[in-house]
């Protein structure tokens, strides 16, 4: 199994990444090789420099960056060298299983949809995200911003993607799905969230119970939460904000501590052909040690090709 | 000055409306009259045994109650001795100056644009509510439910509405307009946000300062929050399940003090020719209290009158 990982993506990049790729390497086994795609020589040195064995990772020379205000496809297309888009490349070309960064959000999109391409028989791929449950355990939350407008068909979509990851990486069996609205019953809600209960209603590959309020998200409601781009993103933002009050505040809870993006790695893009993940902007050494680890295990679940089977 | 009140709105009704009447009175001034709508026999008698003084308030006959799930225009049509039909009938004919109710939210939505009616100009009034920002003071969102699925010109007009109805009843000068989004520049979001960010940046009689990310909701970016209804009920029900998680896990703090709906009394319909407000479910005398309050603020700020000629 290999691994990618964009050493050169985020804010922090590369100490808080090369930081990172040491600490998720003590975690990998040995048949699980971490990939760097970066500058090779200053990677090589900046691993070696922090107390890392420099044999232990492989090396692809990418030296250009992506900047984070870049405009992602031109970005992608005219910067073939690349971190970004070279662990495209590779990942296209099945030298790795998977690739992650903590960089341009846009170009990550771009940069799948470009290269192992959408899902034969999904519309759109979506970014997903956890969402910790005040009983403990984690929901996923899709899609949170890769699609401002949505049709009812793309919601349809999220709720199998979701529920997919969900399962098998996840590990929760047979999710819920809930569609993000406003009131519990079947014909509230806006234009796109009444055509979109009775797809979910029908759908037979997923666990439908019904519709999610604002009120639900935290408490134990569904394991999978399904909403268009835009009200994700809106959802996902208010959250972290209210986390970062919290802390302010200086009140420590361990359902609170779980907002911390840290602990969960990144937001995978569900409904490409392979795991790919995107870290926040100011991913630290945890987070993209935890990302590299989730990696692994959206390869080792093998829920796309799971996903393929079931939406063929 | 004539203040409406239903007496027989709201999960607690009639005791916690009449006591919450009561403690209201006492904050009235001579010339400030609280009329209240309900079986009048009974809320004299209730008045009296809660140590009210009966002769302080008005009475209007209306001992039908409208259920809070009851089919709001159905409701309205078929039960013209209701309180809130009743209400709204004397609210047409100037007998009182606002009406107010802890009641069947859409009946209180039908009853304010049967009787009084959308002001001239506006397309289609919205449901606010109150904001509490981190370093003290209040903002206004709107819409939270009114209207699902809003057009860019009915956002335009919602800026506008939350603009008089912060400077004139939240006494903010020149409040700020800021669009719910995702992303700060004027070229991100969906179909409906992009095509209201030209709408409301060309809008003279709002101070527009641009995107508001769910993280800018409580951090004194901007005085009213602008969005669709879907968009805003979403939010204000995740903002509600926050406060009471800080609650439940028992975190005492004056920000969070500020989520408690009882303390601003009721949400305003905003755009209709009358000043309405509505309150929570389970409005508690404090929040009964704090609606009347409020009702009497929108009635002497005289907003409504202020629109009307700046939309003219």
């Amino acid at each position: 199994m290999k691994i990618g990982l964009d050493v050169l993506g985020g804010d922090y990049a590369p100490n808080s990444t090369i930081q990172g790729a040491i600490e998720a390497q003590q975690n990998l086994q040995n048949d699980q090789r971490l990939v760097l795609f970066g500058d090779e020589e200053k990677t090589r040195e900046l691993i070696s420099n922090a107390g890392g064995d420099v044999s232990a990772f492989d090396y692809v020379h990418a030296p250009e960056e992506i900047g984070m205000h870049e405009h992602p496809t031109k970005a992608i297309t005219q910067k073939p060298n690349s971190s970004i888009s070279k662990g495209f490349e590779f990942l296209k070309d099945g030298k790795i299983d998977s690739f992650a960064s903590a960089g341009n959000t846009g170009a990550m999109l771009v940069g799948s949809m470009f290269s192992v391409k959408t899902i034969p028989g999904i519309l759109r791929p979506a970014i997903a995200t956890n969402v910790p449950q005040l009983k403990g355990g984690t929901a996923v939350m899709l899609d949170v911003g890769a699609n401002a407008d949505c049709k009812p068909e793309m919601l349809n979509h999220f709720a199998i993607l979701g529920s997919f990851y969900a399962e098998h990486v996840l590990r929760i069996e047979k999710p819920r799905v809930g569609l993000i609205n406003i009131g519990e019953e079947a014909e509230k809600g806006n234009l796109l969230t009444t055509s979109t209960y009775p797809l979910l209603k029908a759908n037979e590959k997923i666990n439908f119970i019904g519709n999610a309020e604002g009120r639900d998200l935290f408490s134990d409601h569904a394991d999978v939460f399904v909403c268009d781009g835009y009200t994700g993103n809106v959802i996902l933002k208010l959250a972290e904000s209210f986390y970062v009050v919290t802390l302010k505040k200086g009140f420590k809870d361990e359902f609170f501590d779980r907002f911390n993006y840290e602990q969960f790695g990144g937001s995978p893009v569900l409904g490409v052909n392979a795991p790919v993940v995107i870290g926040h902007g100011i991913s630290t050494p945890t987070a993209i040690k935890n990302m590299v680890l989730q990696s692994r295990d959206m390869i080792s679940s093998k829920f796309i090709e799971r996903i393929k089977s079931a939406i063929k």
